[in-house]
């Protein structure tokens, strides 16, 4: 049992970091100046480059996931991605396939070449999903379950963090400190919209906070249109805002036939869609060395 | 591997679960018109009776936890809390005294014979905890963690469920209907206050979802002001407040020393301003008889 | 012309402003500390007495505000309401009926004696409105309106402040300091819901910040239950609950005919509602006195 | 006065309202399918243009204005900005130069060529303001200040309304219809950032809501992204993706001595800024052609 001193000295070590000025954290480019590169199979985050993650909100069969994922392949995405474990508000709506939604992503790596970046809800999880993904996801949900983030700063694999409904971009920091104190460093940060009192769109794509993220830390910070707006509608021009206001990449939903999907189809962007979209960020490719030259 | 078949069943079901109302959940006072009655040990919530949960916020030594204790008893509380695991937003703040704090907890029932709530944060806990305590916390920032909640609805312990800083009212009770789909009806949801764009207190105390909760569904609600305000000035007439409004009882962080509190010692009450509050909330009790008989 | 020289004057007088403490404004407790009590009619709000202000939301016609006003009356209330100039989000909704409206107001306070409290829109009615009313009040959506701010300043009338819905516990003082700056020192402070994300009710009651502004302020503090919930169920409780976190009144809507109303009829109470309601406050009146002898 | 048959037709009025579907407004592309094109001057905004406003937060001197004009001049920008009449939160802030400040803005005007606005705070000053400005401004604590909307509604110059930091998209619009039914058809709009939980930055860009907007009106939709951030650093990024996601054009503001501005100064560009800023978005216009094909 800790000893009423042992309490004190947690009490001390609280106080100090308390009065630690933030560049002392680990995800801080006081920390590190130099962009972290995250790498994941072909794939690379930050440090430059802007890299498409593209797949269905679920992953609901084997014909669905080949045929969105070749999509996903042919149009230029550098990762895909799929839920096998799906956080639903409902108990019962559908909670995704689990192990073999895993192998249906295993099956649509192999035909396509492609990483693949899939969601952990539980630390019981984290061993099976690390030896199917390439990427751990962990939802916006989760982005405060700390026992799930120490677990996967144990990972060798890395970790996409999806920023909270209701994060502060301090919070969100603090998430992706966990990680990074528990030993792994590849961390890419996802801004996903916030809630707030406008109800037009699902919730509030931050912009903003991307600007102060890059500015504040050297994790690759990518945006994620999809579940923000919840209407493929919007989807395109916030991808293209997403890559002009200083982004790593982009987060999009796609489906082959949003129509049939089993959730969220009204924000999956057809494959015709995401075509279009693929070559206008790449038509924006050579501004953006130019901004990133500043 | 699910067939085409199954995955289109599924869609089915989801397409069916949309077009439910929502008085076919199993929270709701449809499914259920009577007040449902949560037990614990010698305490009960809900039903006509007001409950006061009290007790620190972290368990951080023996001499604390006995101490606060015994006040919490002498003035009237029905229920001790404490938090052996804590959700911390650092990775370098306190993170609690895990089993020793539970040793802790079942020390001070012992001496007092108040049953216990504690936080599970993780479902690799839940066996440990419910071992330990007569009631099992879900906190706000795990509302939305389905794996734990789905956890605690095969515990054989009653469960508090706190709102999350971000979640409806909509969004809580079905968090709430987790736990009962898994079949543990026992209970009681707790409003903690909601994050808006005011920061002169913590967090905004919503005191119109008691009653948006209490005529929606049959659980108990009490309320937490300490985590709400965030300043123990405000906890007093917040606390009457919440048995006016009709709440089945509060949840008050109180310590025999908050000045050397380990966490939120700000917002934690002294035993001279729980005796008073206690004594202002017996004085209010004929009269919510009489609210309540209308 | 302002020369450079006066320029920078003001930009000296800007900073100065910025260096000194808030207790330096005319609304705070340090100013002041004994609290305002405001007089209108027969009326008094602040200083000990709790003030119920109730009436319809517009003024339609002699019939709807006559027996209105005997109901408010004759079950105790000591403040009249009713929109004679009514803000609406659609051009299209009935605005109200203007100084037709005033004179049914007046009509209504020859009747029953009771001090009348209506909304002034704009600077070039409040000469006209002052004419008529005993309290003026500035709407949700006035409270930043800085020209409607210093014009009620130079009013002989008290004025009714309401927070807006988006406005922070700080710059709610700020546009009551106008007043106050002004020279009219008679200021009620209204709290009638914040906007949040939580929609199950029309807007979120922050009755924590009544607790924060009797702290802050000597100004009185009234609670607009009826406004902030949408739904007359809920007002009633939010209303006990007013008096218990410390209110020095409330304003609620109450309608002969609530059925028939022109607007708001959802969230009016009957005047059977309204007798109950009285009975309930008046019995919570001897605790009252006890609390604040705290 | 009016008759109860004359209120029962408002009441018949209001519902037929409630019962019209959206479309039916003036401000709607069911109502006006192609673009509104407003013109000020040399200038014009909607319709394919990208429009840039720059100039100060505050008219403080004619040398500031002259210098700050002819920078925006020089550097493209096609409409000058400055306030006259300052919206301030305290009373003891600078609140504009007033009538002076039109002259000098009236100066800066006849000095580069570029038309001009300005906010107008109060009815009785929209004939004064009227006289000097080429386009009226509703700031964003007046968007339902509804008499100052009515009025501007009957002037004879375009208004660009700002939304409120708590306003959603659909009142927004109906802030703007109000401006339409009386007769003015000549309304820009103008996202400025929202009031959320965030507080990294000053206000949350809502960049969703340009496209939300463009898709339901036919009005001109502009970006503020320097009062939505309130940081210099993050004008730029904003600007380019106000530009990405389809917006008509931004309003940044620019100050040849930010150091020295007597409000917002840390929120203001430089000129050399202004400059770099100007040069990308030029850079983009070709993508921004082909994007608007689609």
């Amino acid at each position: 049992m800790a000893s009423v001193g042992e309490n004190q000295n947690a009490a001390v070590a609280e106080a100090m970091v308390h009065s630690l000025k933030p560049q002392a954290l680990l995800v801080s480019r006081e920390a590190k100046e130099a962009d972290t590169v995250v790498r994941a199979g072909s794939a690379v985050v930050g440090g430059g480059s802007f890299t498409v993650i593209a797949g269905p909100c679920s992953v609901e069969n084997a014909e669905q996931m080949v045929c969105t994922a070749r999509f996903a392949h042919k149009y230029g995405a550098s990762i895909l991605r799929g839920g096998a474990y799906k956080p639903r508000t409902s108990p019962y709506s559908f909670q995704g396939l689990g192990t073999e939604g895993l192998e249906l992503l295993a099956q649509a790596r192999r035909l396509t070449g492609l990483p693949v970046v899939t969601e952990v809800m539980d630390t019981q999880d984290v061993d099976l999903v690390e030896s199917y993904a390439d990427i751990l996801q962990v939802g916006a949900r989760n982005v405060q379950n700390f026992c799930l983030l120490k677990r996967v700063g144990q990972a060798r694999k890395p970790v996409l963090l999806k920023r909270g409904l209701m994060t502060t971009i301090k919070e969100f920091l603090m998430a992706a400190e966990y990680i990074l104190a528990g030993g792994n460093d590849q961390v890419i940060l996802c801004e996903r919209g916030i809630r707030t009192f406008e109800t037009a769109t699902r919730n509030t794509l931050d912009l903003s906070a991307v600007c102060v993220l890059k500015e504040m830390t050297h994790l690759p910070v990518v945006v994620d249109p999809s579940h923000a707006v919840g209407n493929r509608r919007y989807v395109k021009p916030l991808a293209r805002a997403s890559l002009a206001v200083g982004a790593d990449g982009i987060m999009v939903e796609m489906h082959c036939t949003p129509d049939k999907a089993l959730c969220d189809g009204d924000q999956s962007l057809t494959p015709a869609d995401f075509k279009v979209l693929m070559s206008e960020l790449k038509a924006m490719s050579g501004l953006r060395q130019v901004w990133l030259a500043c």
